[in-house]
């Protein structure tokens, strides 16, 4: 089996020219097999704050009105999307930008909870495997936004970093899968205000220990939790590096955080 | 050769969503080979109005300023794109969105004009036929938008009409290939503000006469030189009609206007 990398743009470097340029420069340049997964959270919140819709995020999570469906939809499916299809095209690799509802490639079920209403946010339920391995076996790159079908038809905002991991698992019995989750920092860092505090190893143990003693919290427990659950689900390799290092790691070098179970 | 219908949605259709509705409701139970085309001007107005962008028609044309292309890019590539792709997906239809950037499906030139400078603005140029082919045989409707890909691999901003009559005339040598354009009257009125002047049959030498008579006038103009050049080139039908008959159209009545060369 060939390895496939399904790497994950997030947090800042969606917003920065100069590391997103970077990171489609290392895309285009590594001859790998790949698959991009973005959301732009921080996009709709300007955005949002220009219209003067109201957003509210609980426990990490936005809560997705209808108006604010609309702009995901058009932040993470148009201007996102379109702009990493374009610049990979500049580098010579063909892809192309799909949601879950293109190809029916990504089901998800609505959220529902008792205590919160989340709004128009989904969880995945089903990935069409055979939707991406046809592209990724043309050297065409599946750009994929955070934005699936759900149950009734409907567009439904979802996590961009379970999603990959969702890309991921559904992909192990035609891949060796490395699950890349690339961002701002140089990886799960011991203290969050020290950049140099990456750590590089981390196993599933120590992470339930960093948890309780509160070094690891926010949005970096969802992002680890779902990628100790697809290295259990049989993907190779699971990263979180600063975009910046995307070359490096395709080069091999030692960089960000490996998870890994034990 | 099997036929093919390039059906572009326009106007005031885009921003009903009961007119919306019906369209696709006619695509999808028509059981016919369909590629649909949409841009989404009326959309980016508003949403351009509501943030304070300036926006500029000259000769029916937008200006399109790097603030006003990203506008384009989020509404026709992501809000107006991934709805019409979800709304097949609930009759059934699998569809794909797609912008020009996406397979590299088309390309475009951008417009120089010594007197106007229309900025991100590009006339069609080169249609990959067999990416549209490719979905079509697959019974995957394409469903583009008119956001198309520059020679220096930027995004621009396209006109519609001439986009459908483009991807319609690259299919010639693969089907019969019928062009229709959708929107919110009947077809070309006699009298625009008389819906039910429509004329049924408009050859070239009547439509030369009637523009020099001032009795067609703006936005139809350049929509019928589109169809004339398409026909030209070898298209076996073109029509304009209005969105809430397009099923009668399928289903074979007489309805709009044909647009035909003798």
């Amino acid at each position: 089996m060939g390895d496939l990398f399904v790497v994950k743009i997030g947090g800042e470097t969606l917003n920065s020219a100069a590391s997103l340029s970077k990171c489609i420069e290392a895309v285009a340049a590594s001859g790998k097999k790949v698959v991009l997964v973005h959301g732009g959270g921080k996009k709709v919140t300007e955005l949002a704050g220009k219209l003067g819709v109201k957003q509210e995020i609980v426990e990490g999570r936005r809560i997705t009105s209808a108006e604010t469906l609309e702009l995901c939809t058009m932040v993470y499916g148009g201007l996102i999307s379109k702009n990493l299809v374009v610049q990979l095209a500049a580098k010579a690799k063909t892809a192309v930008g799909i949601s879950g509802a293109d190809f029916n490639a990504i089901r998800s079920r609505k959220r529902e909870n008792a205590n919160i209403d989340y709004g128009f946010v989904g969880d995945v339920e089903h990935v069409s495997a055979h939707v991406f391995k046809d592209f990724i076996e043309k050297d065409i790159i599946p750009v994929v936004n955070s934005i699936t079908m759900g149950q009734n038809f409907e567009l439904l905002n979802t996590n961009a970093d379970t999603l990959a991991a969702e890309i991921a698992m559904s992909l192990v019995s035609s891949y060796k899968v490395h699950l890349v989750y690339c961002f701002e920092k140089n990886g799960v860092l011991m203290d969050v205000s020290d950049d140099d505090s990456t750590i590089s190893e981390l196993t599933q143990q120590h992470f339930t220990s960093l948890k309780k003693s509160g070094h690891i919290a926010d949005g970096m427990l969802p992002k680890l939790q779902t990628a100790y659950r697809a290295l259990f689900h049989g993907i190779v390799e699971a990263k979180i590096i600063h975009s910046n290092y995307l070359k490096n790691y395709f080069d091999g070098e030692n960089t960000g955080t490996n998870v890994k179970l034990h």
